[in-house]
Formats: C-alpha cells, sequence, structure tokens
C-alpha cells in the first residue's frame, strides 16, 4: 500500500489520536498544569516508540521536559530534525470559547481546540508521516529526529542550553519546523524571513517628586513633555526611522522577492479591516506587505508618566516611561541598534532631565535563501500534498529559536507551516484545518521521497 | 485698652482656642468624618457669637455647612466680607507625621497640625482682630461679615450657588481672603493675580485591539507614536506654546510689575534645589517668577498607552492618552483656549487613527491690580503688623473660588495670605508660623481702622 494511501485510510483515526493529546491542558505557563504537561511529554513518547522510532527519551531540563524520538535506519541518507512543542498557551478568557478549550470540537472543516494549531497538530502531521512510511515500507526514505519541547509558549528559556548539551545527538543536515501558518487556504507556503527584534525602555526624569502644575509648571521642564519630543524625532516625514545608522546593513528587497510578494492574493483593504484602523500607513515607498516583512520599523509599545485615572490632576510629573520596540531585518545587528538607540535618544535629551535608556530584549532578524536541495524538496513536496506550488513568504514577526538551531546545529532551517490566517492561535477558539492537516502529513510523508 | 496690647496679652489664650478648632478632624472628603465638619462648623458658630458677632448662623447646604457671621453696627462705613474654610485634607500618609495630625503641637515656632495653615490658623486670626475690638472697643470701625465654608478642599462643589442664594446677605465693599502664603518669612505679601487653567484629555485611536507588533508593525500608524508626534508640535524650540492664537489676549507684563519680580528675595538655585530637576528651563526671555506668574504654559499631566508593567511586551497599541493642562493668565479665556487647542490638536492628527479632544475643567485667571482704597488700606495695615512694607506677589496655581466672589458680590478680591514656604499644606508635618498668626492678627484688627 502507497504511503499516501495509508494516510488518506487512517484519516479519522489520526484525529482521534490527536484528540487525545489535545484533551491534555498542557499550559506551560501555569505551576498546576505541571503534571499535565509531564503527561503530554509520556503521551508523544509513547506514540513514537508505538509508530517504530527505534531510541525515544523524555529528557528533564530545569523546565518541562523535552521529548526526543530518533530513527536512524537510512545510513547514508540525510537526517531531517523536526522542532515543535508540546505545550500550549493558557486558554482564558475561558467564557469566550465556543466549545471547551480542552474538548475538541471539529465545526466546519475546523478542529477547535487549544494547541490544536499551535502546536500539537503540527507536531502531529509529521508523525503520521513517518508511521506512514514506516507501517508501510517497513523503513523511512531519511533519518528523523523529533526534538519536541514543553516551553515554547513561555519564551524557550532551556531550549538553547539543551541543544548544546545534546548537540551530538542532534546532528542533522536540516531543520523542520512546523510552528507558522500558510498565506491563505490551499496555498501552501515556505517562510523565508524573520524579523529580529531591539526592545528598549527610555526613562526620563525631571524634578525628584510629582510637583503641582500651577504652582511650578512653567519654570520646570516636564518631563512628559520631553519624552513626546523624543519619541516624535525617531522617525522622518516619511515614516523613516531616524536612528544614526540604521538602515546602513539593511538589504534592498531583491527583484525576485518583490515581483512574489507583488503577486500574492493580498487586498490592503482586507489588512485594513481587520485591524480595524482607519487607514494603514508606514514608510514612503513600500507597500503593506513589503513594510511588515522586508522593512525594519520602530514603534512604541508603552508609554507611561504623572496621572492616568479618570478627570483632572493638576500634576507635573517627575517621571516618564516609553517602551519602544525596533523590527529589524537582514543584516541589521540587535546589538548595533541598541547601541545606536541608546546613543540618539541620550543626543535628543533636553536640558533639565535626565535620559535613561535600558536593552530589554533582543533578537537577530533570520533569512534563508529559497533554494538548496532541502529547500527544494519542500517545494516538490508541498505542491504534490496540495496540488499547488506552494509561495515564499516572510513573517513580521520573530521566532528566536530558528537562529539557536542554526546557530547550534549548524544546519539550515525550513519553515513549513499549516496554520491558517484567521486561527486564533493565542486566543479563544483557537482551530486548526482538517485539510491542513491531512494534505500537511501528505506533503511531510512526500518529503521524505524528494530528500532521499 | 489698645486693640493692639489687648491681642498681645491673649497670645497664649489665643493659640489655646486655635487648638480647640485643629483637634477636629473636620475632613471634607470623607464621609465619616461628617459629624466632625459640622462639629468644627459649630465651635467657629459659638465662638462667633461669644466674641459679640450679632447674626451667626450655620446654614446647610447639599454638602457641609456654611457658617455666617455678621457685624452691621457701623453705619455708612464700608463692609469687608471674609471668606476662609474650616474643612481640612485628609492627614494620610498619617505615618509621616512628627507629632500626631489633630493634636496641634509646636516645635520651633510652628504649630504643627492639619488645618493650622490651610485654613483654620487664617480664619482664626480674622476673629481675634475682630474681638480684640469689639472688647476693647465695645464696637468695629466697619462692618464685617463671615462666611467660612466647609468644602473648599473638594472643590467648593456648593458655594457659587451658595453666594448666589444669599447674594443679598453678604453684600460688601471687598472680600478678603487668607488662604495663601507670604513670599518670604517676615515679608508681608498681597497676591495680586492666579493663573487659570484649561484642562484637556486627549485620546488617539489607531486599530481596534491591541495588535502583535512584529505581525503588524511597520503597516499600522501607531497612536502612541502619533500622539507623541502631536505633543511635541505643542511646544516651538523656544518653549513658546503653538496653539494658534494661544497669546493673542495675554496681557504684557507692565515695567513695574517687572522691577517688582526682580526685586524679589529670589534665588534660582534654591528653586532648583526645592524641585531637583538638573536644570531649570520654560518659555525663553522671561525669568523663572515670570514663568511661573505671568507666562501660560502648557503642560502634560498624564501619558498611558499600551504596556506599562515590568520587561518587554510587543505590543501595538490600539489607543494611547494624554492629559494635557494649560495655565492661563489675564486676559486669556479658557473657553477659547479649549476650542482653540481642540482645533489645533484636530489638524495635528495624522491619517490612520482618530482623535479625540476632551476639556474636562476650566478655570479663568485672576488678576486685581495693587491700587484703590482696600488695597492700600491693606498695605498700611500689613505695614504696621509686620514692620515691613509688604510686597505684591502672583501666584502659579488657580483658586476658582475668587473669580466666584467677584462675579456674584460685584466687590474687589484681595488675597493676603500668612503661610509660609515649605509649610506642608496638604502634605504631613502642616504648620503655620505662630509669629505670623499673631502678627497677621494685629495687621487685620490695623486694616479695621485703615478702612474707616
Amino acid at each position: 500500500m502507497p504511503v499516501t494511501e495509508y494516510l488518506h485510510q487512517n484519516r479519522e483515526k489520526s484525529v482521534a489520536e490527536l484528540n487525545e493529546l489535545l484533551r491534555i491542558p498542557s499550559v506551560s505557563a501555569k505551576s498546576e498544569h505541571r503534571a499535565d504537561t509531564a503527561a503530554a511529554a509520556e503521551w508523544l513518547a509513547t506514540r513514537m516508540r508505538d509508530i517504530g522510532l527505534t531510541t525515544v527519551d523524555v529528557i528533564p531540563t530545569a523546565g518541562h521536559p523535552v521529548v526526543l524520538g530518533e530513527w536512524r535506519g537510512a545510513a547514508g541518507a540525510p537526517t531531517l530534525l523536526v522542532y515543535g512543542h508540546y505545550d500550549v498557551q493558557p486558554p482564558e478568557p475561558l467564557d469566550e470559547w465556543k466549545s471547551p478549550p480542552f474538548e475538541p470540537t471539529v465545526r466546519d472543516g475546523k478542529l477547535f481546540a487549544r494547541g490544536s494549531v499551535d502546536d500539537k497538530g503540527q507536531v502531529y502531521l509529521h508523525l503520521k508521516a513517518v508511521e506512514a512510511h514506516l507501517k508501510t515500507n517497513g523503513s523511512l526514505p531519511v533519518n528523523v529526529v523529533f526534538c519536541i519541547e514543553g516551553e515554547e509558549e513561555v519564551g524557550s528559556p532551556h531550549l538553547a542550553e539543551f541543544l548544546t548539551a545534546n548537540a551530538a545527538r542532534l546532528k542533522c543536515d536540516a531543520v523542520m519546523i512546523s510552528d507558522t501558518t500558510m498565506f491563505a487556504p490551499g496555498l501552501p507556503s515556505i517562510t523565508i524571513g524573520l524579523r529580529g527584534l531591539a526592545y528598549m525602555e527610555v526613562r526620563v526624569q525631571g524634578p525628584s517628586t510629582d510637583l503641582h502644575s500651577g504652582a511650578y509648571g512653567g519654570a520646570v521642564v516636564n518631563p512628559a513633555n520631553a519624552l513626546a519630543r523624543i519619541l516624535a524625532q525617531l522617525h522622518d516625514a516619511h515614516g523613516r526611522v531616524t536612528v544614526p545608522g540604521f538602515y546602513d546593513r539593511v538589504q534592498p528587497i531583491a527583484d525576485q522577492e518583490k515581483r512574489t510578494i507583488a503577486g500574492l492574493p493580498f487586498q490592503e483593504e482586507t489588512l485594513r479591516e481587520e485591524v480595524g484602523a482607519p487607514k494603514l500607513g508606514g514608510e514612503a515607498g513600500y507597500s503593506p506587505l513589503e513594510r511588515l516583512w522586508v522593512r525594519p520599523t520602530l514603534d512604541v509599545n508603552g508609554l507611561l508618566s504623572g496621572y492616568t485615572g479618570e478627570g483632572a490632576k493638576t500634576v507635573l510629573p517627575a517621571k516618564a516611561m516609553a517602551k519602544v520596540s525596533m523590527r529589524l531585518v537582514p543584516d541589521q545587528d540587535y546589538k548595533e541598534i541598541e547601541r545606536a538607540f541608546t546613543g540618539y535618544v541620550q543626543s535628543l535629551a533636553p536640558e533639565g532631565v535626565t535620559v535613561e535608556v535600558e536593552a530589554l530584549h533582543g533578537g537577530q532578524p533570520w533569512y534563508a535563501a529559497p533554494s538548496g536541495p532541502v529547500f527544494e524538496a519542500a517545494r516538490r513536496a508541498l505542491a504534490k500534498g496540495f496540488g499547488r506550488e506552494p509561495v515564499t513568504i516572510r513573517e513580521g514577526g520573530s521566532i528566536p529559536i530558528v537562529k539557536a538551531f542554526e546557530d547550534t546545529l549548524h544546519a539550515p532551517v525550513v519553515l513549513i507551516g499549516f496554520g491558517l490566517p484567521g486561527e486564533n492561535a493565542h486566543a479563544p477558539n483557537e482551530w486548526m484545518s482538517l485539510d491542513n492537516f491531512h494534505r500537511g502529513a501528505e506533503a511531510i510523508a512526500a518529503l521524505y521521497d524528494e530528500l532521499r
């Protein structure tokens, strides 16, 4: 029986198995779910053994364990490492769920449950692809290693350390991650870029305590006014960031990618409606998708000063604070950007206040050229699974662990997502398309053949 | 026995009486002190009867009562209305008081108690001045009406209505208020100006909900960035307010007042140390006291947007809010300024966000030319009481009730304060200088003679 036929015949059983995993509330952020995260890890390990992986271990970390499963019977063939996570976001607010978050329910071809698409469903379709090969052929065309962690939703605090400590066992030729979304229903997508991040806090201090704005207003430099002036100077009139050197390392968009982006089924009005703003905006000279994917940006994430309650309080605040983050693109370096931002903001500080700048969080941008044997194999496999040539896309956000895999394992990373826009990851009523779950498993099964 | 001699001999007794009043915790803001505010009103009424006022009433309002006391035996002589308040600020935080707030304690010539200077001590010295005249001469050289309210510390919500309803009974030739401070110890001061206020809230709305700054940053106009740009455009590089027409009605400083201000014992460095800022600032071309007293200003009083907790959260905020207040000087009109501000801020709103502006609170500036018979009488009386020519000063803050008296009773208002800098009104360890209490009573007793 061909592999595809096996997957087709087992569709109902596959969903029933996934539902067992979805019923385990493996919320990594909450200590009361510690037994549940452990149970989810054990469930995955048991399934890995059942389908025929040869070495399966649940390896403890300082936090939740990592499940490692290996099949290395294809001597001389490449090795593919599949990374994913079995932990889920907290389900709250509960009363906004149409069906309970840990009782998987199908409506309209969508499997509703916390973790369905992020990331249990996307992990399990890889297991099913392996199972289909092993049950029908008794072997896989390539070597496969699963590395499924339990702390992705809390920032993967122990994963980099784990990768370093287990680098020999994790040795591979490519890393595959299915934790992203397709650009549109029916349109398979390979994510080739992620933006980096430099997240800063700016603190302006004026007088030593809050003052009465009547008694002192006019003779004391107001830190909230000063902060507003600083922030206003971080963009020019064309929406470009004015931090010196900010664009020095920014790679221009390749003509090929510009054409690819322009050819995607995207309507500006649909995005505008989705965000509910009166109009979209951004850096002059770029389309919305270019602004989101290939251009760096600077956003105020938070502002706080003085009196913010109801009504009027005539306070001249002692201090004002802003959180400001910059999304970065290749080849910007977040450490360089942090330094440039700090120096520039300090240079904008008026007399009469002191300004402190602190870097809170940072990560490098990531880009993988859409070429090479693994990319080509993925492209062909997705075309088989979905009956349509895949597109290459980027994401505006950051997935810091991608760089950690590249840097520690020295292998290329391929991001193939089977989520869909509007899938409510991290929100109530999360769902995964069952069609994507099944087609995804078929595409991954085909990928093993393509990689041989 | 001369009036001054009577006051001198009764100094200890006067303080003992004032202490009785200070022991009553007449906190108007707290309903559990309702009986106390009533008791303070009754105590005052009893004292007024004791010293010989002919008509004394405790008149209920929708809030705390007003104590009215009259002596109108000086046919043909002018009538002086004394306004003050018997309610006090809450004493909290209690643990910062060196002696309990409602147990009056003398240290170093200062009478420490909540309400000592604001305003019970300043009210009671007027009663002592009247008593001195009535006990020594059996009569007053002028007619006197006391109007002492119990809601000043909660914004005098019922006083304007009370003045209108009782205008006939309150008819007078001048209103005297002792609820301000002298410029320096030993330097009697007449306050001739107060700034007005236009207090606004600016609300900027971008997307309909908070967005992920990675997924959407760069293509959506950020309301916090937009707010910063709006606020930054409210001043020019010289610290002048850019709201169109803002300065149209501002009266230039008279040469005489400029000289008066320049002659006051003021050190810029002392003010800088007091506020604890690295440097003072403000509108170019004016001294600190000019900036505080005779120039209008614009201050951000509060800022709020997005994530303001610890650490990093990559939110693109749906909205951003600022509270902005302008201190006004004669002849600015707060209603005009509210309209000009609203129109200007709306004109600064970039595409991609909507901006709402709301006026929260307003009051007119006030100025009384330092001339006329009442001012001259006060000047001579203060010189007698303190042995030194008084100075004319202004305050940067607002006392809205001053305009209400002028407008309702059509009489000039004279502000003679006996407080001192650092007296901690509204703060723990409030005190009044006993020397000012006694000299103040003597000055007011002399004022009655001067007004005859």
